[in-house]
């Protein structure tokens, strides 16, 4: 059969930037700039120097970079695996997933470098290093063999990356639970070529509002360690669009890149775009133009009215480490924008689910619960990008896909549009007296007090009730409020019949600042050690 | 292993409509309307009713309808074949094309009832005859066994489709060529599912003008037995748009339903759209607001700007029979749409290749040409969505995959931004003292005039040049023109030296009508038959 088969392959996603937008630039802070048609000649150059053979992994450490953009695709091209790691977590972590996942390639950032002397003593399986840097680096230290830039400029522009079976794993990358090590997830060539193409129709149809088309510019605020940046790398790259990589965040060069780069859609968590809109304060610069989605954890309703406020176009999405990540959008629809305060609460949802992806929320013998914005239940999840398992783990891949769903781990309802409600983690929900109060629920309301900076709910034992809830409460500067003033809104809603009456029996306690992951999300588990 | 796995199957295209916008409206005509979740059932009921085995074929005959949409679903999700048949092939074609596909079930509407009597004693396979009608039909004629309704009546809404092999076969439908019979080509699950994913993705994020999105309101005038109507049921399912089906094709009835039922985008060949726009200025109405792509033939420079003029945001898109169809869209880049005449220009373009398509033009080693918008040779395509072969016909399938690259049978040449320009049929082109001729260019060029309804350019033989131009015109109605005025654009090219100097050797007939091939497209096989 002369007929090519056509595998789904990552290098594919090349193929109509470099026909149709070669021009197109990729911006590296106000370090470099260069064109799509440079782009696959450094893939070309990386792929061909690297001298690793299909099936060996290499791991990266570095900040957003188009360093990082090239490995997003050179790396997998070669049918080897990208393994991109956490710089957050602790050293102990970090060895632990480059020796879990057999890495035989590490990559670094010079400004990593304390980091990995702390623990190259103990990597068991890498055989080489290279040295990342923004500057010339001629005498690599030891145990660098070499710098990127010394490596790519022998490698061949043209390099042609073979074809292989679609099913050949891409990436890997850890995700921190609540508990044990971290876990390593993973997408293959064809689970990711079809995260692409299904998130560029999902965003690209985009009815009303926070569209991603191939007129815009993109920067992520979610690290490229992160789930892939939420995708974004290959969808951006896919649609010939131009991209801005800022390095490590900091929140006036992100101001910048976005003004002087004319940045149009970003993603981030909600830590970070309560840090940008801050510096836009300060700065007395609006956001107009610009489109983001918050993901991560839940958009506090108080947040995306402040980034309205400042003319940015934001909304929540919704996904998971394990599912790649995107599965649902809180993109506004025909109608639903005409009452502000309605969308408001709409554009805070984790949305509607993106196509392909079949999600349900479902009681505990997994059974779909019914579309009424009310019935809660965890939500499951089957799309053509989850990962298949957690990486050498058997029990906890069987748990995950327990009756051939994956497990979210999140609480939720659904209505009649389609639109998710996550109203809680399982783990972090508050059984009050038998009854589920939703901690997310109790945030939001919290955070639209504008006195509040941030807010966090969990449930701390209680003899009578099981549980009570507590809110850790951040006053933002030189604000005040008391217990009385930000409880009312939540008794208001119990009056109304919107809230359990047992969210009456919540606690507020202020508090200097919140625990957090190395990810940046709270940390509801460390809350709940001290509060035990 | 516990993970779901996720074959691509069309089942999977319903998900998110049925979840995000079940009350979205399928509207057929003036006779019958009804929302998602009616449609989610008639699927159900066809398919538990139909009574067909995986790997069956069924065969439709039915003007563009409701329940050819259903047919779209229901019959490849029982895992059978769904055949679009021709309806304006000839009776022998027709027969030759079910027979040939072993086609177990027919469904016909009733205006092909004296067409199916002149064949149907030569049907060598059908088991089963199903009538298609607008009215009620309580007294079903032989050979029939049922009608559809009743069928329906019967079935099970609720009926659970199957998973299987995403490779399985879906559809197939006939490609009359120049010589021989009809040729089958046929699509998989896999295939139609990712032409969806990447062709809503092309649309969708359009950067300036021409875009497919969420709120749009989509209606075929290509026929649905015409390369799955472009692909776009399947499109505008997945996203759960308003759909209007118009039955037969009556430009009247085209014009009140794009009015009526506030239909935003189409696609049909330049013929119809000819109709459309005569109907229009009949009925002094324009079509602000209406998107319309144009392929199956070049869409002339004349036609096009009449387009605009009526306020239709008109562009081209290229794709064959056996490409499902669509390889690349006319759609602007920012900045082409500020010049108008350019803007037009560029419109009219076969376009850029949508994501995941490498398409290449090529020399006769099948080496790709430059891409500098002169080069020209064969257009040869790789894409995840294109026929392995022609069915039952090795050594034609052979020569359509020759080198591992489908072969078009289309020349032209691609510039920097990666525009494709058709410049001919291989077949038809003219060659004149060795050197190519297109045919396009010379007919867009007499099109520009006034007087000019309709032109074919052909090759007709010529003892001293092997083939000189012959441009055969229909002038409009009431309108006036002589060969030399028709002539004078041409000429001028060549003084500019834009076209060859033989192009100054056209002859002007002009001709009542031109010959049609059984779908609409200009017929220069029998134009050369008569001319030579």
């Amino acid at each position: 059969m002369p007929a090519y088969a056509y595998p789904l392959l990552i290098k594919q996603l090349l193929l109509t930037p470099l026909a149709n937008a070669t021009e197109q630039e990729i911006v590296y802070r106000d370090k470099s700039r260069y064109d799509y048609r440079t782009l696959r000649e450094r893939i070309g150059r990386l792929g061909s120097s690297l001298g690793v053979m299909p099936g060996q992994t290499v791991a990266v450490m570095d900040w957003d970079s188009h360093r990082y953009l090239e490995c997003f695709f050179a790396i997998p091209m070669l049918g080897a695996v990208l393994q991109t790691v956490n710089v957050r977590l602790s050293p102990e972590q970090i060895v632990y997933t480059l020796n879990h996942a057999r890495a035989d390639v590490l990559l670094v950032h010079e400004d990593f470098l304390p980091l990995l002397e702390s623990f190259s003593a103990q990597l068991e399986t890498v055989q080489r290093f290279v040295l990342l840097s923004d500057a010339e680096f001629p005498d690599c230290p030891a145990p660098f063999a070499t710098d990127y830039e010394t490596l790519l400029a022998g490698g061949d522009p043209d390099h042609e990356f073979p074809d292989f079976d679609e099913n050949t794993r891409a990436t890997t990358f850890y995700t921190t639970g609540t508990t044990g090590h971290p876990k390593g997830v993973y997408f293959s060539h064809r689970q990711l070529v079809l995260h692409t193409l299904a998130a560029a129709a999902a965003f690209g149809t985009a009815p009303v509002q926070g569209r991603f088309g191939r007129s815009d510019v993109y920067m992520p605020i979610t690290p490229m360690f992160h789930v892939h940046a939420w995708g974004f790398p290959y969808i951006a790259t896919m649609l010939g669009v131009k991209q801005v990589y800022p390095g490590r965040y900091q929140p006036d060069v992100l101001l910048q890149l976005i003004r002087h780069e004319g940045v149009t859609f970003s993603h981030c968590v909600p830590t970070l775009l309560h840090m940008l809109l801050s510096a836009a304060q300060t700065a007395e610069v609006t956001l107009h133009g610009w489109k983001v989605v918050i993901g991560g954890s839940a958009l506090p309703k108080g947040l995306a009215q402040a980034a309205l406020d400042l003319g940015a176009d934001v909304y929540a999405g919704y996904g998971l480490s394990e599912t790649c990540p995107i599965l649902s959008l809180g993109l506004l629809e025909p109608g639903e924008a005409e009452d502000e305060d309605a969308a408001l609460s709409r554009r805070i949802r984790a949305g509607r689910a993106i196509p392909l992806v079949d999600m349900r929320v479902v009681d505990d013998t997994v059974a779909e619960l019914p579309h009424d914005g009310v019935s809660t239940g965890e939500v499951v999840v089957r799309a053509p990008w989850l990962t298949q398992g957690y990486l050498h783990d058997e029990a906890a891949s069987a748990t995950l896909w327990e009756g051939g769903y994956l497990h979210t781990g999140d609480i939720g309802n659904r209505d009649a549009t389609g639109m998710l409600n996550v109203t809680d983690r399982l783990k972090d929900v508050i059984k009050c007296s038998g009854e589920w109060l939703s901690s997310l629920e109790l945030e939001s309301l919290i955070s639209e007090h504008p006195a509040v900076s941030e807010v966090a709910v969990i449930g701390v034992p209680d003899e009578k009730w099981g549980e009570r809830p507590r809110a850790m409460v951040v006053l933002k500067d030189g604000y005040e409020a008391d217990a009385h003033a930000l409880r009312e809104p939540v008794n208001r809603r119990v009056d109304e019949g919107r809230l359990p009456r047992y969210a009456r029996l919540m606690e507020i306690h202020f508090v200097a600042a919140l625990p957090r992951t190395s990810v940046g999300k709270l940390d509801k588990k460390v809350m709940r050690q001290h509060a035990g």
